[in-house]
């Protein structure tokens, strides 16, 4: 099979990350019978500042009709809001229809206080739908932005934090190493306040995950998101999928990969029907971007991660493996985690293990 | 000075810990000249069972024309949206224009991570408006809710951080032991994907922090939302005092809260012109109500922060010192600290170091 992927560097260290994401596809053993097909696509402040958009048509129809996954970088933003200027990955998550962002946060097994958890975050809509206005007004100006909730989307979310609660029970099953007994979705909304909206979500998400295909199967709690965050510093060996509307989810993972020890290390995947883009959770960084300093990791997992959402499971594992000795072997770090090694040389650490 | 307290215990555990609140201030020492007046008024589940309504008019009638400042314990809130039930602390912050929510988290300063920040929380609009409706539609309902924020309550909020931030270095000036060494205000929004609301916030927090009064006194530093989170996480001891919309400052001092090790500990007071309600920042704990082991000190170190936003700083730096005291000694602590003091045995404790 020939899978034809989008890379989609960006900007700072999204350019330093992405060729390591490309290469270790390109590195995966014959035996599993992948071939790869890239192409370059541009997005971002500094393709904004080229051409007057952040996301040309062109890499939107390129993802749409050429490829069968990408992988996204990261992409600066201005500093003051520059009119016309929009977040290409935002934009990119509603025209594909990536309806799910999916954020694996795990340690190695062998860490003093293990995690491992998924984030599943509702990825086209919450305040993210971005309709807004502002009035002027005797006291000065109003502001107001829209929240939207959907049955539909709440739905699919949790049906797809469900698959994932029974994926995991799977590989779980199979024997290998975990930190958790049962699959379990802690849905997380502030239907306390907002009745309505994180009310839908709820009602939603209990709801499909009461469904025959996981009432016997997966366990429900929820958490308010603000005690979820008390308890995900309190006790993060207690979660193994959390499902979120698309706001809480950018914040909790956020969260948990200080939980971890770096953004470095997180990966995430925006995924919709037969299609991902893998994306590391970390930004730009435009502090350390050129000095070959980067953590590859994030994006190494996010390319293994694509690849599980384009049913390729095998080749995925052969990654998240490589990437896991690197890490328990802890010789060579990036300097986000405390070691001194540069970006080329975990990669080939990370490749020589493959 | 004869003060006026309201006391609100509502339910669960805020029966428990509002009685010490109430006992901490008829403690006081006579030199400090200060007399109180309690008058015990109700709000809550249990009220709302009993009477309909979650805030009886008369509370708040007699909070508005007869109390100098009150007491908030806790409210349970229904595991279902029932009709008619809304929180009704949400409804006194509007009701009784208590803009700033300001909540302090600090360990003693021993601890081997110290931390000394305080949240200040706008409280009065972002999602809190509660404007929410539900359409039917082909594809199932859907719901908005409203995100309100204007330049009037962002720049009234800002100012009140740059205030708390001045008084803070006025106190460790003053020869107080500290972590920091200036004032700094962070500002919080995600105005990367809400230019209008979050980006009003942020324009104005700066526009009020850059005004003669904080210009050359008060370091200015802004962080997204997310990665606010993140850093709170990884070098707490970073932040001095950090101003945030309604919702992200909720989310924020429950994260913070979990670094100094239990919700149990940490005050909030809920400010307005002339006013204060302190309130415990943990919930009515349905888990461990009835059992007398409920933590007292978030209700007795929001007693101290009422007092300090009625212009009684002394009285309150009485009970303030009277708690680390106790924390200090570490002998006597509740369950949630580790310890296996009941409430009482707490209070008894501080009552003695007065
Ligand atoms: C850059 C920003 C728009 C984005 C988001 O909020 O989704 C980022 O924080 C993320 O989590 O991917
Ligand atoms: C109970 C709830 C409505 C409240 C809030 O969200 O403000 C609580 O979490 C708090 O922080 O005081």
């Amino acid at each position: 099979r020939t899978l034809r992927i989008g890379l989609i560097a960006g900007d700072g260290i999204g350019k330093e990350v992405i060729p390591a994401g490309r290469r270790i596809l390109e590195a995966l053993p014959a035996s599993l019978g992948l071939k790869f097909e890239f192409i370059d696509l541009k997005a971002g402040w500094e393709t904004f500042q080229q051409t007057g958009t952040a996301l040309p048509d062109e890499t939107v129809s390129i993802l749409k009709s050429d490829c069968d996954g990408a992988l996204f970088g990261a992409v600066s933003s201005p500093t003051t809001a520059v009119k016309g200027y929009s977040s290409p990955i935002v934009a990119l998550r509603k025209k594909l229809d990536l309806y799910a962002n999916v954020r694996p946060v795990k340690t190695v097994v062998s860490a003093p206080r293990p995690i491992d958890m998924v984030i599943v975050r509702e990825n086209t809509e919450d305040l993210y739908v971005k309709e807004e206005r502002t009035v002027d007004t005797p006291e000065g100006k109003v502001a107001e932005a829209v929240k939207r909730i959907s049955q539909r989307a709440s739905s699919r979310i949790a049906a797809m934090a469900g698959e994932i609660a029974l994926r995991r029970q799977k590989i779980r099953a199979a024997g290998a190493p975990s930190i958790h007994r049962g699959p379990l979705v802690t849905i997380t909304h502030k239907s306390n306040v907002l009745s309505q909206t994180d009310g839908l979500f709820r009602a939603t998400a209990r709801e499909a995950l009461a469904g025959p295909r996981f009432r016997d199967a997966v366990a429900v709690e929820e958490q308010i998101v603000d005690s979820m965050v008390y308890k995900l510093f309190r006790q993060p060996e207690a979660y193994d999928v959390i499902v979120a509307p698309n706001l809480y989810g950018d914040i909790l993972s956020d969260g948990a990969a200080a939980l971890v020890g770096s953004l470095g290390l997180v990966p995430s995947a925006n995924v919709g029907e037969g299609f991902a883009i893998g994306e590391p959770c970390h930004g730009s960084a435009p502090d350390i971007q050129g000095q070959g300093i980067a953590n590859p990791i994030a994006t190494l997992r996010s390319a293994a991660l694509m690849l599980e959402f384009l049913n390729e499971e095998a080749a995925a594992a052969k990654i998240y493996a490589a990437v896991d000795a690197n890490l328990e072997e802890g010789k060579l770090l990036s300097p986000d985690l405390g070691g001194k090694a540069k970006t080329e040389e975990v990669v080939q650490d990370i490749l020589r293990r493959l």
